[in-house]
Formats: structure tokens, sequence, C-alpha cells
């Protein structure tokens, strides 16, 4: 299961982002794309581009090129544009509630469906999005189908919050608390840390500018 | 400069951490730390702890082990601890004031200076943290001596925001827009697109139940 996620995310990755592209061209009035734009769009090759539209029966043919409807279809038909994309939020502080109301998720069909937290007076179960009592994970989640948190408690509940989500069928985790918490073969985690990310910027720009201070001297 | 940055990239990444799991494990009231302490913390073999150790001249030994305190010193020597670690916002919607209020900034020491947008209703320069008026973003750049900037533009001002923000001298971008910006000579770019990363568990978890059932049908 490790290595099926260390293969594949990679590869379903570059899928999503296809889609992606494939859909802003088709609103630009595009009818056929060409592998070499693709890859140009991601920043890879027009090979792999090939490669994997081969593994995943993706028909077209390098001098004729590729009709973008066909390609958005069979991407829609592997990557589940039908199933329910319903998620719940972990945490109703700041950074919980902006993602409730983030309008990035609609264009990519994804709800979130409730917060929950364990500090009631952050609970607000007539809001637009609920913010929900613990104790009502279960029916949340079994009402909902939801399979993935985004878990954005402090770093001391961390640990624990995931093994409860585990618990009760999430599958999949994007966690912004700033610990790095492993994937198991019951559930995929994905971590960003904000504060994490920002401190390397400010060492990467740092390095970059002594690298360039030595190139002058030099 | 690019191969500076991809081949950097990751070394800066690892030295952060490891500073980041020296203080936690200060803080506990250790005193030494052996190389594969650090290399299970990380999930990276002991020999590439005490590789990076010894490239920045991280002093030790094997079987003795580092000093913490040493090994912090040095770290933040190398890391910059009391350079200015002054960043701006761009862009006081939801993400963006969530980011402003967001407690695990100190712990880094890493100080939100000013929020700028371009809708005048969002703005309130009378706030703990003050919300401008782009006209003012050259006086707290020059001011404050911030180098990084987190966008938390929508997708459509990325890219015109970007080529603004390098023009007036930020060389670091912490990119939240669903826009896969660039890296140039000029700024390092680091792209969070939250709708593709939750997107992506959808796929990868149906990928992994799919593998599931196929497994339990052989």
């Amino acid at each position: 299961m490790n290595n099926f996620i260390s293969t594949n995310k990679e590869v379903v990755q570059r899928l999503s982002r296809y889609k992606s592209v494939l859909h802003k061209l088709k609103s630009l009035g595009f009818v056929k794309v060409f592998s070499d734009n693709l890859a140009d769009a991601l920043g890879i090759s027009p090979a792999l581009v090939r490669k994997d539209f081969s593994v995943f029966g993706l028909s077209g043919n390098k001098r004729g090129g590729y009709k973008i409807d066909d390609l958005v279809g069979q991407l829609d038909t592997i990557l589940g544009k039908d199933e329910p994309r319903n998620a719940i939020i972990l945490g109703c502080g700041k950074i919980g509630t902006a993602l409730m109301n983030y309008k990035g998720f609609a264009h990519e069909r994804i709800r979130i469906v409730a917060g929950f937290d364990v500090n009631p007076a952050k609970l607000d179960p007539a809001a637009p999005i609920p913010m929900l009592d613990m104790a009502e994970l279960d029916a949340v989640i079994a009402r909902e189908q939801a399979r993935i948190a985004i878990m954005t408690v402090p770093e001391a509940a961390a640990n624990h919050t995931l093994e409860l989500l585990v618990a009760k069928g999430i599958r999949g985790v994007l966690n912004f608390a700033p610990v790095a918490l492993k994937s198991s073969a019951g559930c995929i985690i994905h971590n960003i840390n904000i504060a994490m990310e920002i401190e390397n910027l400010f060492h990467l720009v740092r390095f970059a500018e002594k690298e360039r201070i030595r190139e002058t001297e030099v």
C-alpha cells in the first residue's frame, strides 16, 4: 500500500493537472491539443505525457493530437467525476473557518459538509456549513459519505485526531497541523506546514543572496 | 540560479527540520543527540544526517553524539536566526486574513507586517496588522525590509501580482492562488494549491480502494 502511494501519487497528480489544463483550454474554445502543449503547461516531457496517456488508454496520436472532449471524458472516468467529494474539517479556528468558506473548492466540486471542534464556544450548528460537536462525527461521516478530512487542529491534538478519524472511516487527510503525520495502510496523508514553508523561503532567499554575492566576488 | 534552487531546496528543508526537532528535544531537557535519532525523526538515513552536518561544518562525533546547544547555535548561524523575518500578505480575503492571525508563525519568529488588497472595502489601516492600499507597498517593503510575500489573490490576479512584487524587491513568494507560478532568477516560488491537494486525495483514495478490491479478488 505504501509503495502504491509513492509510485502513484505523482501519476495521479499529473492526471489531475492534465484535466485542469484541458478544462481551461476547452473554455477558450480549443477542440484539440497536442502532447507538446500539455508537456509545456506541466513542465514535463512530451514523451511522459504520451506514456501517461497510453498507460491509461487515453487515445490520440502524436501527429493529429488529442480531442479535448475525449480526454476530459476519459480522465473523468479514471479520476471519478461523479463521485461525491464531501469532506469534513477538524478544527474550527481561523484557518479552518477560512477553508470552510474557500471559493476555490466549488470549482473542483469539493464540498465541505461540516466542521468539528472540541471547544463548545466555536460550535454553530445553524451556520451554512454547520460547526458541530465531535459527538456528531459518526453520523455526519455516514450520512455524507465523507472519506476525506482537513485537519486544522493544534499540533498537540494532531496525532489523537488522526487516530480518531481513521477509526471513523476517513481514508485521506490534508493536515495543516505543524507536525509531519505519516500515511498508513488505511489513510493517505498530505502535510502542509505553512510556517515551515515560509521559514524555508527565508532560508532559500538568504542562501541565494550569499551565492549571488560569491559569484560577484569571483 | 535555478540549479541552485533545485539542489539546495532539499538540504535547506532538512536543516530546518533538524532545527525544529532539536528545539523540541531541548525543551524536553535533552542535552545530546545522535545522528540515528535525527535520522529516525526525519525518516532519512543516519549517513545523510552526518553528511549534511559535515558539509556545513557542524561538529560532533558518531559515538559521542552532538551537543544540542552547539548544533542549534550553528544551525542558527547557517539559517539566519537573527535576521528579520518580516513578510507581507497580498490579498485580504478569507485565507489572507486567517494567515495574518495564524498563531503558528510566532513560533518560527515570522512576522506578518501588513496585508494589501486592491479592494478598498477590505482595507483597515488601523487593524493590529494593517490592511493597506497597494500604493503603500513600496514604503512598507522598504521600512520593514520584507523580502517574502504570501499571495492569496484570485487566480486571475496571480501573474500580475507576482510581477509587481518582484519589481518591488520581493525575493520569495508562498503562492496560494490556484495557478502554478514558476521560480525565476529573481524570485523563489512555493506553490500551495489547496483545492488540488484535496482533489488529489480523493483520487488517491479512490485508486487505493480499487487496488484493495483487486487484491481481494485475486
